[in-house]
């Protein structure tokens, strides 16, 4: 049973989409949280844009062939199936995979099934399979790589919906997710509009700052700015504005 | 809400002190079964006898600044504190640490009271702290070493009974935990009374072809035994019947 | 001694131009064969098209002083200079570096030779050297990565045409080897002919299956394809062959 | 040039070596240092006792041929051997290896000459050799390991005194080490009398504690101790006293 | 205190501009160095062009909460912004990140810092975030990865102009630094007019081999030349030079 | 087809069983050879004496599930079954693993046929697996740790007495093998009356040289002597012989 997304987390999610992973983890850092960043993922195509959403997630156990035995892996009732069907829109399914590299968490007709339905997108510490195929979709998929072997091969999907580690984070059910270049960032959603805000603003001021010394400023007094480049800065984000 | 020790099952366990997880890998390995071995955990005080019992679990996330804000580490609600209390008597808590190997998942003091609460043991991917009190404890404890930071520092408690994985293999409520030097290996509680048969029953002709390569016999025709060999066993096993 | 490429072989490779090593992988799974897979490989130049041929193999050992003053390293004598100049036409070099990612097999040079001389492409669980001028070659190699330390720095250039050990597969002389953005797969050539044509037939059926997706069909009942999917799916391939 | 030890320091060194590297990373965490453990390391010889005494550092960086044919690795002015030579009565030995636990950073002679100086014992994350003879010293040595490869082979001694990395702790000269079977801590020496005496009123509260639940206290209300639980102490700690 | 570059090394450096590390870690082989080479680290922005330079080092030691209590890491005190302020023009940043990639030890402010201010680049065996913009910056880095955590959650930076550690291989103040697709190479200075040269001559010899050997030359005879081969290889380079 | 020991390489084999591992690799490292030594392996029961004989070796490639299909892993014609049959009287099976450190190798039944046939012992950078029997054999077993896997679940043994790949070290058959506490060496027989004759020496100067160090001499001088020391060694040989 995912979050409801209300209208000012709606609106935070969508300013979310031009603040960095980079301004977000320095965000939580300042407020005591360290352990909010995925390692070890990356997008699988870059040009597919930011990844912004709340988290649905899919758990991953090492296989059990007891298990397996009673259940299809191609069933609707797979959890993995299930979780490509009940994904809600606007969601990112987080896949645990015990940062398993070597073995492919979803195919391309999975993903396919999952951006047909509005999710938002994927990221797993597990890698992907159909990769070439993955990329033309364009769309926002963070993993640890490519692997040409099924899933079923190593995992068993035992869960839906309960708090997961992925890439060394705890990932709980409603978490934002945040990904870019960098990989991927996840906080409570009740930190969404305050990080949202400060955030954006961190983004314009290092936005003049880097102009600033690329124009030759040296970094000792731009960053963090005293009073004179931040005055400048107020000059330069009026002006911006008109 | 553990499973129910009924006699026959009882009375299995009480024969798999008597079988190796080397016969039980074997056994599980002739019935299209891998993946039921924990890697890289190993008894801490290796006189302290084989471990036998069901799994109650505890699963660590990575820690999380905000959920630990949220519950003391030392209430008696934080999960890791309940599976203390509440892992029952001959059950075997088995402690998903997700392989961390540099920080500790108990000390002594809790270990104590699994102890003195008749619990068969504790296996974890995780460490152990002030193991020097715990091997005094002469208890069967299964870990992957030794390391004196505490829980906190790394991981969160998020869950009681429910699956785990725990060195590379799932670990479902209620399954069979058994541990010696080797390591430690799970199966489901319905394979408990056949692979307890069928165990001691390999034990025992194992015994015996062992003592019978060290007097010399060659390899072939003795493991696997040929029929000359395995009249030899039947004799063998009247004899130390009588 | 390689192994003949005879017609129906020959035919079947080419067929497997067009097949995915996931739609192969997937093929192997189905016949109980999970360990046909070598990990951690990837195409240097994504855009120099697929890998298929059957597998002469080198061996690397790790460096011995004592052996290594016997032989030249640049003599024609050396293993790893036969490779390039008896690896037949139509072969892809496996070379197993033990998974040594730091160090590199081949250079720009030995690599222009393979190509010159027809053979297929190289795969290797260890790093290429020269890598700007070997992806301007246009030519599939797959490796772990790219380094500039000689081979010599690391490794002893033992045997060729072995069993050997790559990327966690085992892969035996005249193995087809199948290599695309996901990775490299390898089977006995025994199989060539039916994982073509039931690899094929997957591929097609693949292809009918995602475009039904993306077009907004649930995947329950499109992935597995119940008999509604997989009628529509014969007359798309009618209708394609047409 | 190393701190000098003043009476009061003396004395909490002293007190420090009944107090376990548990207690004093919990201290230590309490006041948020979460970082000043070495991980994987272990005495080589758990009955040799427990290391207490401040750092004096030796670091070794990856071996640089240029460098090493400037100077002969037995000479007495070569950091290691200095390192044997110099370190203080009294002080703890620190060496940072990198990690690497496949080459030794000392041999039984180098440790002889150590120990017969009256340095308090060594740590590395690094491996030693002739650990046979090394034991039969009953001297308190922490290594990552045993291996025969002498520290020429991998590394070059740069420097003496200076912060190193071991283990993934930062350490200073004249920092704090203790340790026993679970690790080792490492904190600064402005500490030491604080955590001398809070550590050990930790120690003696626990060991109440231990033997109150071994007897079949509920952990809940012992540990961390109640009121109740608490004035039994402080009854037991009388008595204990007289 | 930086090296001073006079004219014969500026010249051996602008020469070094068309050498390739495999080149000149061959060149290093051949004179019993085989520990020059930086392991797995790759330019982020490939097309940025080869990276040439003097190192200026900085040392990142594990965190400590009590150093970096003391310091704030913003101040221009601190060495991580000391380091970008005083790498001289024409100097490589080489930073010391024990070889953890999950965390960045460079943002894309203090990047353009020492871009703005005429350094030649940067290597480190950690990390990079911003990445995207960094790529933008089209300057030679050297890294790891990408990551968004800053490095005050894993580093306490410590030290200017050292000796460091960098992916396996010693860095001292001064020495050269050459990268390019393959990795980083490093070397003293006192050996790059002599590398330089010799390096230059290599790569000469080897585009006219690879030339020879795509068009169908053996790989024997022409790699190494014979006398033949060489005699042509003197034809070509006449030639060339009218 | 093994080598022959003759007299003067049986003398120099008893020679070497008093002669260290770590002398050994000294010697070797004086020879200019540092890749001779198998790293992470140690012996399974310390006080079972040391390890000193020529190579027979056991290559395990990785499963294939074709090739274990047409051979019974209990077949006298398996090759791991053969190594145990065929292994020659006073020399040391070593088993290529891959490093694979969660699957054993051998179980206590063939162990203990190659004990019972005179065998010297065993090397693996592998498991093991019924190790407290083992331990109860009293047998020098050197491996990489413990494990109830059996070899059937990861390897399929390719081939005998073939050149093999050990813990990083590269075995050729007919090398000599030394274990002790701190691992295992390796050389070619060539070597070994050299090797005995002057690590004989070696270990008896360096036994005097601790004893002097012990008693209080400082190590400069002593270590390596000066001509003071070693007259003063000669004295204390000579007084020792009589």
């Amino acid at each position: 049973m995912p979050h409801t997304i209300d209208a000012a987390l709606a609106e935070a999610l969508e300013t979310l989409k031009e603040v960095s992973t980079n301004t977000l983890t320095t965000q939580l850092y300042k407020r005591g949280m360290s352990s909010m960043f995925i390692n070890g993922v990356h997008p699988l195509s870059p040009g597919a844009g930011r990844l912004v959403g709340l988290a649905y997630t899919l758990r991953f156990l090492p296989k059990r062939e007891d298990k397996m035995a009673a259940v299809s892996n191609s069933s609707p009732d797979y959890p993995q199936r299930r979780a490509v069907a009940e994904c809600p829109p606007d969601y990112v399914l987080v896949i645990d995979a015990r940062g398993e590299a070597t073995t492919a968490t979803l195919g391309d007709i999975l993903m396919t099934g999952l951006q047909a339905r509005g999710c938002a997108g994927v990221v797993t510490d597990g890698a992907m399979r159909d990769t070439e195929a993955m990329v033309a979709l364009d769309y926002p998929i963070f993993c640890a790589g490519a692997a040409a072997k099924n899933s079923h091969i190593t995992h068993y999907a035992s869960e839906l919906d309960v708090p997961v580690a992925c890439g060394g984070a705890a990932v709980f059910p409603g978490d934002v997710i945040v990904g870019d270049a960098d990989g991927v960032v996840v906080f409570p959603p009740e930190m969404a509009v305050e990080l949202a805000t400060q955030g954006a603003e961190q983004e314009l001021l290092e936005t003049f700052i880097q102009e600033h010394v690329a124009a030759g400023a040296p970094v000792a007094g731009s960053y963090p700015p005293n009073d004179e480049t931040r005055a400048k800065y107020e000059d330069w984000k009026r002006l911006r504005q008109t």
